[in-house]
């Protein structure tokens, strides 16, 4: 980083100022961002900026997409409804044509569509409140690493002993098990959750619900393997355990097929989708659930801003242009592979360093986290944004728009490995 | 409603069979509706419908506000940033500056700002949770009637005890005290509240923070006098314990002033706001507190769409075209009691009829819940559209934008009289 | 206190020493008692002390009750069962026949008895567990300064704040009101409870139970009016709220008769019973409920020690000597009357001292606390034993034996006057 | 079971009129007990019986033991103190004294002793209150199968779903691990617990402390080896836990030595007493800690009986005539062995039973549970009485006293495997 390039003090004083200390990412990167297309954003001093991150993960169609943008400036010009609570529009019938047409019909999914307020915590919340209310029961289990927002809710099953503490009140109603490799193969899967879901005895109250994400982004991008997963689906079926999966950083084609569970050929009976689901970066949640299980009764859970018609209009264009056909899936998992094969080398070449992932979430796990945090810093000098995950940052997770171009994902690649050889060397 | 204005049941369906039973306006309001311009909705058949709810109070300055408008779509067409998690840009440090100049500096208010997650139930759990870690203490005082969210936090201090069933594990943590007027003048102020606080004896754990709405919106126009606040603010004061405003519906000018707590002359220690504050109906939401409060830890609570710039450039835009002088609270005063006069001589004409309110939001009770119902359904059959409120649904709560023309008022309001007529003579 | 009566501390050091700081008593009262007999305690120097106290309301028979112990050594020495469970026994059968020939049936009163675990927090856990199973519903509401024991449940339904906090964790699913005479008369009674019980906004719980004792004996002796206990019985009638009446310390004969509801013409849903019950200061607790209410599955309540058969055969000695006729309660009113009388007169006779009681539970109340704990000292100088209770203890509350002589009482009652005069002249 | 022999129904009606459906091992055993004396029970009719069950551990030394007996009643007939809170007597400094002398001392533990009331689950509600005041921390950590005791604290460290059911709230703030040899071997010791202990994002919240039986009495007499009870000390210390060892049932020399943690060599931090503790079958229950635990303020956990001093009598003359010497310990562990003998040749000679036990609580284990119910039905015929546990009641549990004699013991074993014999041929 050149002596030009310092973020320059008295522009960024107002964040210090006036902005809680709770502010976060803009430590890390500490430039005053203006602009920004497809996989890069500029700061106000001109300088570009290569994304890795994209909203960790709620900009898979990348930054201000030209087919959204054109979609979303004709809408707010035409005087199309901006805001309308869970009244009906022609923006929300679109989008849900669109979304039965292009997502759930072509994957057999006879799902009902709940709009629960725009964030990935409100669906969270929206889910197991529903668990609970169709099962009669409180408990939920939750995975060792979890995370799933920061309402009181979301955040009782989420894993982060600090974000965990941030509640201040104890934190109930919620049990973690192993989550897939947590004991890296030793133990058989499922020993100790199975068992204790069928012993009396176990001390172990009746769960209403599992939730699960299929890939642990913010735990250290864990993969739960497939047959993991239909696994658990089975033990929750025969146990009329609910099955959620939250799908809010996974979803939406991160990890190559649109829901992330495609792959293990499960069905579960509530997912959460957030983040990327609006397309252009713009506040939306849905909750899916089998049409059975929506016992709801009217306003029963609701929200302001669950009618956010502007993300109505980005998220029907995405899924018209990216999911009409399964171009945008087999790209992901082409250019996944290109990370991975880039990994496994600087694994390979590199001791203490190991990779783990699925289509365009990746990571590079280092034994000693203050590596990958100077991975993270030194790309941030040469203008790559990229973060890490896990209990203890340990793990440098790629997250880079599914639009990303092969030259783009190249030339970030290099960065990375390049930090990587001066890090460890 | 004749014949032709008849919703089109084949074009409805979608949502009947789709969306999930959730939905609870649009059973109220059986219309698709299309654009909107100020106080006006259309829909998909062209009918026009004068908006006298304006978003439950996220549309203080109209529908798709051409100020804002502007604002907005040149920022999308320049390729301003959209969705940046809490990185600092350019959007953001306007939105500070406005902000601080409009808003903050002339009240002589000290707060630090945190961008919470962009829902009115965020900005309450973060509150929440700032008021715990800051006390180190879990009890929270809500008032009866009293709504604040539907995440859990949020929910359990929240009175509505459908609303509370819905959370699905017992809601925990508050102990409801009496709102002003709760016994209609005939018990003194706090002489529950003041008394249990005192007493060791009293079963009441010590609590964290009060939170309060200064006007109960979805609890039925329920207003607390300002003596009352004062006296609410000096008891928590003197007891050291954390005073919460919560702004999120009375806030950005709906009763007169910016903060509905100005009149009262007290300072929070904590305030909520959110649905108007972004502007244009987009989601935004922000918790303001004392600047010594700040006790976060970076990333202690944090959420996707905690960055979203769209909403920071219309907030702005608001800010300084409505809030650098004081003509917009001039006039919200002037047509509040515009609407005063007409529910006092409703009040006075028919009986079983009262009123009561503050600014622009005024409540016409009525004795029998199911003559409210009727009004507001006769309402939307002439075109407008009008919500009720209160435990029993007893009350037709007016919330027009701000921005409403005399005219537009006037119309509206021979509506309202001309139902009110029917369904009472 | 001569020098010669000094405790010998080489004498006491092993409690110092080896018992935890949680001892209580033992600090008011720095004798080492060795023998007791009626009213009477002889510590180890053979000073005597005349015992206002009774155990806390355990031995409202006296010390070593002739009657009793005849039966007690008796059974004893022919080796009856001494340990036997929940088994059926000869003991506990004609300890069963006994209770309804003499206490149920002539009250009229169809319960059912449950045997709880020897002790008051556990009938008290019992009742809330039995009112929970019933209803289905969570929460219980308790009064101000109410006291119902210290295992996590009972602790729940407490007011004290030193006790509560000692729980380590939130105490929740309680809600206190206001009990009989908190404001001194000036706020209807009621006003407050069932407006929120009644009010769908109120964010109340609909609770389980009401517990309540007639006369909160370590709340500092307030007294409910019967007018107050019927109001309340009917309110949770007409609400479909069950009532449980805690008679731990006001039963047994306390206020005059057995039960002291009984005054109020009231029939409790569930009743706890225990100090007094097994009549030789032996460890016993009842639980009895309306028969309907009788839903408990075998074991699904237990403890070890529930079949303490010593204290059948000592309940039962006392049944059968002290409640077939109706002299004990003519007796018990009568010495409380003389009382009071005394009371009243120090009342008359001092600045800042009140009373308040019923039957052999009377309080004289200090508006100085230090005054209430000067005389119980001085009283123990004296060879008194008399304790504090209340909030601040601020109230000397009287517990003798219902057996006391009125020599005795007459001679109690002289020291403290003289302590009142001494302290408050 | 001859006709005569049958219980005459008219005289048990009371219990079927008037006590609780909750009752439990009368169902069992349908007779009426009147006498009992060492090993044996007599009911009404004269039948005996020989008790392998022994107050389930509450009556180490026999029914009505003689040594014991002649001290009681020599204390009731010279007007001993009966009842005493917590103030000092003679007889508690006794008691205190001779437990120092007999019991601590010997084995170096240099605790505090609590009187928290006199129950087993009153014995560990103050443990846990006491772990959770001295570390600031909520949760607590219990195994699968564990039985605690039944008021609310101790319910939720307790593994089974029916009692726990009762509870009728939420039990919350426990978290089950497996107990040791719960997967059969196949697991690695404490792989979970102290791996989830350890990750800062297992979702676990940080635990006050461990509790723990060193045998599982009522949850099938599972026995932890002493190198697991060693493991689980050093992880506790290691990381700042407290372990807290309920030895309720398996204390006072239920396992040979009078702690049953004393053959792993560990020293708990807090250990919970009760059952055999009082000698006689009278109620008492200690709590002991290390002294520098003893952070209790005076009165902060109290109850009405913790001054039973007939059972200070009683325990004292246990600990003096049994635990002077090593007599007592050897006896148990040879008798233990002479049980264990008889269980390994009928695991050997019948397919489906297996046998597990240490000192004098032994196991007889069937596949199929109704055989161990069966073979509990035939003995209670032939006049024995011997109990199930475990989650499915599959093991017949043999608790006789430890003063039983050899032929006693003869006798009854050959009942048991002639009950076998008959069940599983």
């Amino acid at each position: 980083m050149t002596v030009l390039e310092q973020p320059d003090i008295s522009r960024t004083s107002i964040f210090e100022t006036l902005e809680s200390e709770v502010r976060s990412y803009s430590r890390s990167w500490p430039a005053v961002f203006e602009t920004a297309s497809g996989s890069w954003l500029r700061d106000e001093n001109g300088k570009d900026y290569l994304d890795f991150f994209a909203g960790a993960g709620a900009l898979n169609y990348g930054h201000n997409n030209p087919v959204l943008k054109t979609a979303l400036v004709d809408y707010i010009m035409n005087d199309g409804i901006t805001h309308s609570l869970d009244m009906h529009t022609v923006a929300k019938r679109e989008l849900l044509e669109s979304f039965e047409r292009t997502i759930l019909e072509p994957r057999g999914l006879d799902y009902k569509v709940q709009f629960p307020g725009p964030t990935g915590t409100n669906t969270v919340e929206a889910a197991l409140k529903l668990a609970r209310k169709v099962t009669g029961r409180e408990s939920i289990i939750n995975f060792t690493n979890a995370f799933h927002g920061m309402t009181l809710g979301a955040l009782s099953v989420t894993g982060n002993s600090m974000k965990r503490a941030g509640a201040g009140v104890p934190l109930v109603h919620a049990t973690p098990m192993p989550f897939d490799g947590y004991f890296d193969g030793s133990t058989e899967d499922f020993h100790w959750f199975s068992r204790v879901l069928d012993d009396s005895g176990s001390g172990l109250n009746r769960p209403a619900a599992v939730i699960v994400e299929t890939v642990q982004g913010e735990g250290g991008v864990n993969v739960a393997r497939p047959e993991w997963l239909r696994a658990l689906a089975d033990l929750c079926t025969e146990r009329g355990i609910l099955l959620i999966v939250d799908d809010v950083q996974m979803g939406c084609g991160r990890t190559g097929p649109f829901f992330s569970f495609e792959a293990a050929g499960i069905t579960p009976d509530i997912v959460t989708l957030s983040k990327s689901i609006g397309g252009y970066g713009l506040p939306l949640a849905l909750t899916l659930f089998r049409r059975e299980l929506d016992v709801w009764g009217p306003g029963e859970h609701n929200g302001t801003f669950r009618g956010n018609n502007p993300a109505f209009v980005t998220a029907r264009a995405a899924f018209d242009h990216y999911w009409s056909d399964d171009r945008l899936e087999r790209d992901t998992l082409r250019k996944g592979e290109r990370i991975r094969q880039t990994f496994m080398n600087l694994a390979t070449m590199f001791d203490g360093v190991s990779t783990r992932g699925r289509g365009l979430v990746q990571g590079l796990v280092f034994d000693d986290p203050s590596d990958a945090q100077k991975v993270c810093a030194f790309a941030f000098e040469e203008g790559l944004l990229a973060e890490t995950a896990g209990p203890s940052d340990e793990v440098v997770k790629l997250l880079p728009p599914l639009t990303i171009t092969d030259d783009e994902l190249e030339y970030g690649l290099n960065i990375i490995a390049e930090a990587t050889a001066k890090v460890c060397a």
